[in-house]
């Protein structure tokens, strides 16, 4: 709309009386508005709840849900109305099925009177639907991307202008949830690069097949543990997927070789972390990933300042690091070629870290490991074959962590443990010890 | 703001005559119109054009130009500003500098009269200007990210309405701006990270290093040749890069030997193109890249049905994939290691391509493949040290075509050539022979 084309509208109106203006004005503020708070948001699950929460205030209804149409499926789908979880349906079924098919407008005035409302979804969920206004909202290039239900008018049925203010508003959303799915895609599509890359670099060898996705789990699990800000855990989590990224360069000879490495041979295995890092560098990352390349190219650094490649001391080395460096060895030592068992103790494991705590471990970190509850160390010991874990094991094991664990298994040495205990210990042990995994070996061949 | 808020916003009003409404309307309708157009588009670059344009308008003024801070360079700089290129100074400078430092709104009748003004911009562009407002832009948190710059309103000085206008619209335009930027971040680490990558698997074999890059460039020009639309071409350069990912799961003994494998040793080798399909197709993909898997990995197809990994004909090879296929065999024969002069002649090469033209590849390809011009040729094959290509040769080269030097270099089989078409052949085979290396050792090396 240009200069003289606002003029010209602006005209139309110059007959009327305030009260028009006064009508249209407060639409005006109210369209405005909205844009505002939708134009904030980029993130589609956030944005989506400030779409439906402005458009209810806006409508003065009692609820708004919008259903984006997954082309995909067939099938419409909203992921957050009003603290019910994700919904999915046919995009055959119901009124917001038959108005993103459509394109009509239904304003419907009882709803239970319309042969096209489901009542079944009131029926499951408990809610009267009274009165009800659905919206398809379209695009740019006028493709129906989804729909608006706004359910029971605070006062009366919905109104023309209640049709056109959504009218107005369907415009802006439809092309902020389009930006917002673009941006969606670009975040998912860089993440599961990131993911099949450090599981193609870990399976070139077989010992260390699942090292990268597991390291992610752990760290995650402390993360969460040590309450670390959500901006820091996705950096965490880059950081734990490509800490071997640098490993892509090592020749089979190095990197397949477990012992017996000649002296050139070990300085090169040596060198990955400065390869990661060196690698990582030259990467364009996202603000937040900016620290990505230090921090994963520190995870063989040790606190005494006898690791590599720096030789940093405590503090020098980043935190995530730091935390990375526990989470590390203790799968180094429990990780193994599938179907053959763990060879160290778990006891014995957990003790090394210990030990090395304050030479090479920060025991920040690795206190905060000890707190993991065992329903989630065993999904990530056994990620690759946990559907196998057994709910009612899971469900028991929640109730305990690594340090229950290794109360009860240390004074197992000396007194004989309780039937409570034993129990959690025996079935931790059953997994640890992959006795899960001999009932079924055809099953783990196809995980 | 609630209803009760909006209510009360408009309570206020109600005192006032129409002519009042008549204003604040014209200025909603102008602000609504401005949101929509911002809400469109997502592309940074677009969009900072579109909010240049509207402000413009809706100002009634000649110029506007967005400036955007960059932070780690304290500068502040505009892409595209009414067909200038960019512009970049530290934010120390001028009027927006001092807008952008202070945050104050700057309204100023007459510019030649403040000694804020730096004239030399005038003086270079040719511009006048008389008044200008400048406005800081926050966003969100309240940090000033840029700087709206509008020059010359076309009657009269800015007012204080023009003010209170360019403030919501720089609300707007800062979140459209930030939700751009995040956007363009998440692009620009997907697309450095494949870069990366494909560099890393290359680099794994001196002989194939710079590969994929190369292939990348290559198809940029024949997709430039044969006017590929905008979307494929982004595919296209995705498939170009990823073409041997597969080959990151192949052991040192199958990619570094360049001859004598064992028969199973050769199938490996051949089962790469199938795996570069297997590992993009466990990668979300934005919608416009999905085919990506398909295409990289049937780069070994031949039209006549006798290539890998499915055999198949013609029509049935994505129509990308027959592109990669010739130039994934010229950058084969043409590719070297460095500083060793390349041992297949040129015509022969080409030669290659025109028998195998119907066989192995689509002769549609083919003929497109030699419509590149020299100077882009000749910056492909030395792409690792271009810069030490004379720019008067380039300029020479860019006269000519592949299908040019072909027709000279067949009729020297015959006849003598003309004095210019030698010209142009002996300046092509002094990069092609890498004679311009043979000066500048040092230089290369650290290229």
């Amino acid at each position: 709309m240009n200069n003289l084309e606002l003029a010209s509208i602006d005209d139309r109106f110059t007959e009327h009386s305030s009260m028009v203006y006064r009508d249209e004005h407060h639409q005006l503020k109210i369209l405005l508005h909205v844009t505002r708070e939708i134009s904030k948001e980029i993130q589609l699950d956030r944005l989506l709840l400030i779409i439906m929460n402005e458009v209810r205030k806006a409508l003065k209804a009692d609820r708004c849900t919008v259903f984006l149409l997954d082309e995909d499926k067939n099938e419409l789908w909203s992921k957050v109305a009003h603290g019910e979880k994700e919904i999915r349906f046919s995009k055959q079924l119901g009124v917001a099925g038959y108005v993103a098919k459509t394109g009509e407008i239904l304003n419907i005035s009882d709803a239970y009177s319309d042969s096209r409302f489901n009542q079944e979804i009131d029926r499951k969920t408990g809610y009267r639907t009274l009165n009800m206004l659905t919206y398809p909202m379209t695009n740019k290039r006028n493709e129906i991307i989804g729909v608006f239900q706004v359910l029971n008018k605070y006062s009366g049925n919905f109104s023309e202008q209640d049709e056109e203010l959504l009218a107005a508003i369907s415009w802006i959303a439809a092309a902020q949830i389009e930006n917002a799915q673009l941006y969606e895609q670009q975040r998912q599509a860089f993440n599961s690069f990131v993911e099949t890359l450090a599981n193609t670099i870990d399976a070139r060898d077989p010992l260390t097949a699942g090292h990268s996705k597991r390291i992610e789990l752990y760290s995650n699990e402390v993360a969460q543990i040590i309450d670390l800000p959500p901006q820091r855990q996705e950096l965490l989590r880059y950081a734990a997927l490509l800490h071997d990224y640098g490993k892509i360069s090592l020749s089979d000879a190095v990197l397949k070789n477990s012992g017996g490495l000649s002296e050139e041979e070990y300085s090169q295995m040596r060198s990955h972390p400065a390869i990661t890092r060196s690698l990582l560098e030259t990467i364009y990352l996202p603000k937040n990933l900016k620290e990505l390349p230090i921090i994963a190219g520190a995870h063989h650094e040790k606190v005494d300042g006898s690791g590599y490649p720096e030789g940093l001391k405590f503090e020098q080395i980043p935190f995530e690091a730091r935390l990375l460096a526990v989470v590390d060895a203790f799968d180094a030592m429990t990780s193994s070629r599938r179907y053959s068992d763990r060879i160290i103790d778990f006891e014995k494991v957990v003790r090394t870290l210990e030990e090395d705590s304050g030479s090479h471990f920060d025991p920040y970190f690795v206190e905060a490991f000890k707190k993991i509850t065992l329903d989630r160390l065993v999904a990530i010991l056994e990620y690759e074959v946990q559907h196998l874990i057994e709910p009612e094991d899971a469900a028991l094991l929640a109730h305990f962590t690594i340090n229950d664990l290794l109360r009860a298994l240390r004074s197992e040495q000396k007194n004989p443990v309780t039937a409570g205990e034993g129990d959690f210990v025996a079935i931790f042990q059953k997994y640890y010890h992959r006795e899960h995994l001999e009932n079924e070996p055809q099953t783990s061949e196809h995980s």
